[in-house]
């Protein structure tokens, strides 16, 4: 068996590039990969498992390396990607997967087929040279990151995390590395009234005015919560981002709902935040006579993280330095990824991958030197840490 | 001729009511009234004309009494009606015109079909028995009331009402009489900022953020107008009653956009909020950096009105008093009506007709004996003015 060389791996990343996992259809991912990886699996270099989410999307899961190694790395990308939009605002077709000078367009350029399919080639290519492993490797390709990361949440409860020392997580992380991320809470609230004609305000209830009164009382609510710096996160951000209400403009609305979305930090965490929001709700419903409010919190995910020197980000920073690259500034994560499911206390964590900022963006592109530079990267990573 | 009999005018009243005049259809309502009224005009005891709105929707005038009067009396009914709503709601068929123990059911019951058809029974009736009448009476079937008075606007325009001393609008106003109505202005302002991903809201500007700063500044700007107390009108009153904004839960909104309905007073007029509706914005577009906002007065008529103590409003009491009925509360009406466009300075005014509180609602009914009563009341009211 040969190791999979650079333009391999390109066609490779093109192929699954075409695939439209938007919301469905990862099984289709999985199948390559896995079709891949049997040959190794049948040579007795490595373990396969798929855990199915759905139908059509199931994850997949590659154990190798030394049973007996003191430490074990969890390598995880996601199958999924984000809805392309109107393809005509496109320079290029979203899933064509076409290079044109250097670089591969399509969606899942960055976010994150190229760091899904290179942290595959390197692990791969590890097996096949026979390198020596300090880590037994664990590698993760996840279902429907992009909506509420289904599949890491399902491996997180199935104990596929359990025992892991480290994690990358081979999202774009632009030139530099990532040891934690902000949290996230998705909420709802609803304002229920009373309807009556726009002549006679009186005989009803606004429900839209509710909405005015707890935005007003979660400003001052959270306002502690916001103005809190963490070292590594910075501040935690509070939106309302959408608000809904009223039928017609001559009838006092009868109800009304706005939708927010929180960015946690160790320093304002989950509980923190709900705490506040709930406190905003119940002062918000003195406001205005007649209008009740209730809060739903949709979704919620913690900040989580490892310290700054941890031995995952050290052993990155001794790679890029024995390639001749700088030391890449270690920062927070803003976004979400499938961490905030698998990391669990006292694990090193880095996000660490190729891409640039056109994640979700039309015409979202990679490099194809820097998806090429990460497949070395990873392979002395994995071998290392 | 035969003066029209109450059981004729109650299947009349039927008649009408079983047309859907839901923004469209007028002109069957006039073809109805206007081949009852030819044959008086036939006999030089009326002149009549109709004045096209749109296809199938005209207005009919009908013109009667001495042309050497000192006074000339405008009477108003519209032949529109709101929608019926969900028709499994309603007890009876909303175009079904049903009667049930005294009670007839339907939308337009109330508003305002049997004050048209009372007035317009009441006008028949006057010529054909040749009563005496002391001014000439300029009889107004009017479309699209219900949407934005586009007979009495389109009628206005004409200069149909030039002239008249008085202008009774026999809109549903319960045992009371109104001889002066709000204003009213309905608007939109619009929120235009960046959208951006939800966890680096500081690379948007949150438009949803853009209409809260709105509110919080038209408050402060109506406070003094909305504090206003009219004596016949009472307050003056804001409603923010539709909002929209945001596309996405996890996306910074980059538009968002709400709609007021504010209902003025002669203390508190269309000028005066219009200035604080534009103040308001100006201050709210510098609280949200990146967000700009912007105001559009999409509809605006004044209040309207005359003294209390009006030679119509005596004229009425004088008839009550006359048909043994205690005489009426004379009170500020809050809706719109088509006196916002017919009234002009000096006129006298009354809003008085027949009906209960059930306009717009599901089971909109009148009593017949409401009706009749208002028959009887309309022919001494239109011979005494």
């Amino acid at each position: 068996m040969k190791k999979i060389t650079n333009d391999e791996a390109i066609a490779l990343l093109q192929q699954i590039m075409r695939i439209k996992t938007v919301g469905k259809d990862e099984s289709k991912v999985a199948d390559i990969l896995a079709a891949k990886m049997q040959p190794l699996v049948d040579a007795g270099l490595a373990t396969m498992e798929r855990l199915p989410y759905a139908p059509g999307r199931d994850n997949l899961i590659i154990v190798a390396g030394p049973k007996d190694a003191p430490t074990k790395l969890g390598i995880d990308g996601h199958m999924d990607v984000v809805a392309a939009g109107d393809p005509a605002k496109w320079s290029h077709a979203p899933f064509g997967a076409e290079i044109v000078d250097g670089t591969l367009f399509g969606r899942g350029a960055t976010d994150m087929k190229a760091g899904l399919v290179a942290a595959f080639v390197a692990l791969y290519n590890l097996l096949v040279s026979g390198t020596t492993l300090n880590s037994e490797l664990h590698f993760f390709a996840t279902v429907g990151e992009e909506v509420d990361n289904y599949g890491a949440r399902q491996l997180a409860a199935a104990g596929y995390n359990a025992g892991l020392s480290g994690l990358i997580v081979c999202e774009p992380s632009g030139p530099q590395i990532e040891p934690t991320t902000r949290g996230i809470i998705d909420y709802t609230v609803t304002a229920t009234g009373k309807a009556a004609h726009s002549s006679t305000p009186e005989d009803g209830a606004n429900a839209i005015a509710g909405l005015f009164a707890y935005n007003a009382a979660a400003a001052v609510q959270t306002e502690t919560l916001t103005s809190q710096v963490d070292p590594m996160l910075g501040h935690a951000t509070h939106s309302i981002t959408l608000i809904n209400g009223g039928n017609q403009v001559n009838i006092i609305p009868e109800t009304a709902s706005l939708r927010g979305n929180i960015r946690t930090t160790p320093l304002a965490d989950n509980a923190a935040f709900t705490a506040a929001l709930e406190a905003a709700v119940t002062e918000a419903s003195g406001k205005v006579p007649g209008v009740s409010l209730t809060l739903s919190i949709d979704s919620t995910l913690p900040s989580v993280g490892s310290p700054s020197d941890n031995r995952l980000v050290q052993t990155i920073q001794k790679v890029r330095t024995a390639q001749g690259l700088a030391e890449a500034p270690v920062v927070g994560g803003t976004g979400i990824c499938d961490a905030a499911l698998l990391l669990t206390p006292g694990m090193d964590m880095a996000e660490y991958g190729p891409g640039n900022d056109s994640s979700h963006q039309t015409d979202e592109s990679i490099a194809i030197a820097d998806f090429t530079q990460a497949i070395d990267s990873y392979e002395h990573i994995f071998a290392e840490y």
